[in-house]
């Protein structure tokens, strides 16, 4: 972006930037647009560019609020236009929350398919029924409200499945992956989460308590 | 199961073993109940245990498969059966792969709220879009045959979202993990798959050579 507008006057124009980086990155180009008499707002793309346009397409924005307004006819030609704040660096956040959950997902999928693989099973027997199991998660922790409500007041009262009885299943998975010489990172990574909160004293409570070790 | 069993005939009696452990655990313990006569099946309850005989509630299995045919009827109880084939390890190894989705997923999802949540942000506002990021994967991804078809054959033709554009999210994620004090362990491990990948030669790929570097 700077290399591009480099020299160019930009006083009482409006920047969009729906580039993608770190909240900062999106706060300092904002703060740099100010400098420079222009308004600024920043927008994250939710779905990949041959999408774009198309039904289902939509990207998170933020800025100031009439900026925004007065360029959401525009900027909704490329999907439904969510608007989060005036912070500039909440559709940068949002955007890259999002692919968090998408690309944890997609590299657990991956893994798990390895795993198969690697154990002499077949992919096509059993990829369609783990993206069921994906698609089902929903289903299982309820819709996001109440998962929010829990994670928000910190009550994991243990009525679920706790993290002493998914964190066994974590050491299964991170000692077969061992045993078929599958990658160790991610199955680990998500081991560390049960571990950690178990020796916080969250074992008997319900996995969501993996939230307290996961923001700390 | 061996100090349960232990000391009983089970010459001519059948053993369903529906506990959790590795699929070498389960090989063994069918060759120990061999050892004494009696038949084997391992099974992998997909459900947690409120669900158990209700609808949606389902159940790997796999050992002979005159003997799973047998007791079938019984089984069916707890949930649909899902019948892999006659090695013991089967259920198991599939149990752990859906395990391995499912709990990566959960632990992406309290990651991403736990970085929206740092930065100030609501994740009462943040969890319900971010679970129908999750369930838009199939959509995503399409169907899970032509994903198998993809890591089976080893063509990632470099036509969807490719390792180096996916890997650059996957680098700002651990960033702004690090910037808000956020676990770092699951974006380093997903973020290392794409390193791999890319230091693999698979930069301009499809984000599916993933594949190459996790089975490895």
């Amino acid at each position: 972006m700077y290399e591009i507008l480099d020299g160019t006057v930009l006083t009482g124009r409006t920047l969009v930037n729906l580039s993608s980086d770190t909240p900062d990155a999106s706060r300092a180009a904002s703060s740099w647009a100010a400098g420079r008499g222009a308004d600024f707002v920043t927008g994250g793309v939710m779905v990949p560019a041959p999408a774009v346009g198309h039904p289902g397409a939509y990207a998170f924005y933020s800025g100031p609020r009439d900026v925004f307004e007065r360029h959401r006819p525009v900027l909704a030609l490329i999907g439904d236009t969510r608007y989060l704040g005036a912070d500039p660096g909440l559709a940068q956040l949002f955007y890259q929350a999002h692919l968090d959950v998408f690309l944890t997902s997609l590299s657990g999928i991956l893994h798990a398919t390895a795993l198969v693989s690697a154990a002499g099973a077949d992919p096509a027997g059993f990829l369609p029924g783990a993206l069921e199991t994906l698609t089902a998660i929903p289903a299982m922790v309820g819709d996001g409200a109440s998962l929010a409500a829990a994670l928000a007041t910190g009550e994991h009262p243990g009525d679920l499945s706790t993290a002493l009885m998914m964190g066994a299943t974590a050491e299964h998975i991170l000692r077969t992956s061992e045993r078929y010489g599958v990658d160790l990172a991610l199955p680990a990574a998500v081991r560390s989460h049960y571990e950690r909160a178990i020796a916080a004293g969250h074992g008997t409570r319900n996995w969501t308590a993996l939230y307290e070790v996961i923001r700390a």
